[in-house]
């Protein structure tokens, strides 16, 4: 029987701010069953595809995205806020829902054809996941699967980034906000 | 032969600020056969060592702990910097080079007794270590081992959370700032 891991995540009302059913993740990774789970049952989603990277958006992208790479036998890139690479990096912006944000990935972390999956712990309207599309693309590379836990449904950012061609996988979903 | 990790690790002058040599881990994560072997390596300095939780130091202790975790079959938790755990926490504050900074840990995220491993990328002068120590402490666990991939004795850091008598393991170092 398959481990429903949306029992492994908590609930917690109003944050950031009010009217948001915050999904919170470090509950799921606290679990020695939610961990294993959750990167086993990614790993098996994935089947015979292929990748050569996997991009993780911070900061919670960049758990069981490294340790799915570990998984996987390949190298994690990191797709960071400004400021916080160290290198030479290329920067996009997108909207927030009260102003805009800024994400930054090294120009040499990515060779062009590299196959990558993009992966965060959560997909909401997908704007985050948009502008790392956008990144990867921009070093020639292609994001051949965007990975998420979890999905929110409602607010449609799954697909958005379908209507850009890039395929999606999702290990759980949660109606509403 | 072992593999030398400080081959995979790139060096940024000046970063971020004059004078600093910052050795950079994203070149480290990038390459598979230098994530997998930092995890390796990692796995077989423990032994045959018991732990019920990897803790890792935001940021760039979240990838490998939370690999580490996985590949150990236990629990990650997040020590987080201050506002972003959306749960009940408790924090410690440690002093910067210029001014001070807070970190944070869920209050339910360790049970008393536990056995915890403090995980992160570099350790330098020890400050953000030290703060993570007291967190777990004062949650009634104890830190049976902090591991980093990479030192900088000149710094101190190692010698300093010895002396709070925590053992420690690091992979490599670097003299130097």
């Amino acid at each position: 029987m398959t481990v429903d891991l949306r029992d492994f995540i908590r609930t917690i009302p109003d944050f950031p701010h009010e009217g948001i059913m915050f999904r919170d993740v470090t509950t799921l990774f606290n679990d020695p069953v939610g961990l294993r789970e959750t990167v086993d049952q990614m790993a098996a989603a994935l089947g015979d595809q292929k990748f050569d990277k996997i991009a993780g958006l911070e900061a919670r992208g960049f758990m069981l995205g490294a340790a799915l790479a570990y998984k996987l036998g390949i190298g994690f890139t990191m797709i960071r806020k400004a400021g916080k690479l160290p290198g030479s990096t290329i920067s996009e912006d997108y909207a927030l829902e009260y102003g805009q944000a800024t994400v930054e990935i090294h120009d040499d972390a990515l060779d062009a054809g590299d196959k990558v999956l993009l992966f965060d712990d959560l997909i909401a309207t997908g704007g985050t996941a948009e502008a790392g599309i956008k990144l990867i693309e921009r070093l020639g590379a292609e994001v051949t699967l965007a990975a998420f836990i979890i999905d929110l449904p409602d607010l449609g950012g799954r697909a958005k980034i379908e209507k850009m061609g890039v395929k999606t996988h999702v290990l759980c979903a949660f109606d509403g906000l």
